[in-house]
């Protein structure tokens, strides 16, 4: 079962020449996943502001395409779980269309801090408790 | 009262960096809630194969920005009317969210099909019939 | 002659399933073109931060697609003219691939300071200075 | 060396609300850079006219972001090395803003083929012959 769940009409748009969904539209759909979650808990921009951070940004993200997505189709973005570390947590991702498999993917996100004029990652703790994760 | 409506969440990536939503993505979804009509009645591609169609693609488009969307925010996406002429046909929308107006827009949209090599505008009282808007 | 000009090639993932560009994109190319002119006089951030601006926006955003774009060609965007009034400046534009013309649109925009808490459209006077444009 | 580069210049609605790249982006830009690649050699079309081939689509696409893009640089996409093995290939990526490291990637593509109703990774033997890479 996953941690959290959203849905995703697949429009003409969202598909290239070849009629399947251009790729990076995948990755906007799962940074979307994410700040939908966290919109339950008060939204990024809220977070930010409870945590003193600059930004819950991304320092990896990837994806494993299993299967295509068309033009109509509406596919189930689920987080599976989220792995947390010390200055970084990883959101690992399934997307299906019906029991059909359409993705894998995981974030590595951070919680972005300014330290010296720069941006740099500080402790995940605080974002956790406050996304409800501490048992997760 | 609107024909049809199309409710569009507001994320943070769809955000420039004053804040607010980066326009050309209220043309995107202007366009998605076209689509999203057209699906009801068995969407692009299947009218398309039905019309003999290459594409039921733009002329023009245009969009007036009445006030700003934000990250978080649900704008509601309206078609108000359509008005149809013999080889084009005109969308009329407006966006709210709650009672706010954010914009007012307009498509121009024709049924394209080849002729000699090139894409030329077709009759478009098939389509309207198709749409169930012989009354509209 | 074009007041300013920038080229944009057209890549696969910016087309659709008809293989023609997706429109949106022409919105998102439009708008980068008077970035593009704002950046040889500092950029739009520099240009804020001096004109005391929140955003030099859009107020309405127009295209008419005259033929298509296809994948793989070039195409030039001039700006126009610009016409200038008290709180708004209209930024007209054409797109043309070789000799042939593909788009022709235009962009109103302010110059958007904030003023209780809102935001409202200021004198375009000073942004029109800073273009150079007094003569235009 | 690369094998191949490509710039691209970060516009405004390029940022998101933290004024630095979102992050989808930076994967149509490496889209691009390959698509520009093979622009080289007749373009993916072409290509994949004389290939037999469906479309050279994605398996696997990863980023690392290692510092932030922000509005106005230009950074370099460069194509690092290519891996082929028998049904699939792998693109690396770096890109960097002057001597500074913007991002390392990959992408996992296959030359796909309708196989049976359904898309099918092929040999990828005569792609790499064709982007004179059988040396590489």
């Amino acid at each position: 079962m996953s941690l959290f769940e959203r849905d995703q009409w697949i429009s003409f748009g969202d598909c290239d020449p070849a009629g399947i969904v251009y790729y990076p539209n995948y990755f906007k759909w799962m940074d979307m996943t994410f700040h939908a979650l966290m919109a339950r808990h008060g939204g990024h921009a809220e977070l930010c502001r409870s945590l003193g951070s600059r930004g819950i940004g991304l320092m990896e993200a990837t994806l494993a395409f299993r299967s295509p997505g068309y033009e109509g189709q509406t596919i189930r973005y689920g987080i599976e779980r989220i792995e947390w570390s010390g200055r970084a947590f990883d959101i690992h991702y399934r997307a299906t269309e019906g029991a059909r498999l359409v993705l894998e993917g995981r974030e590595r996100r951070g919680v972005f801090v300014a330290r010296d004029g720069r941006l740099a990652a500080g402790d995940v703790a605080p974002l956790r408790a406050a996304l409800g994760q501490n048992d997760g």
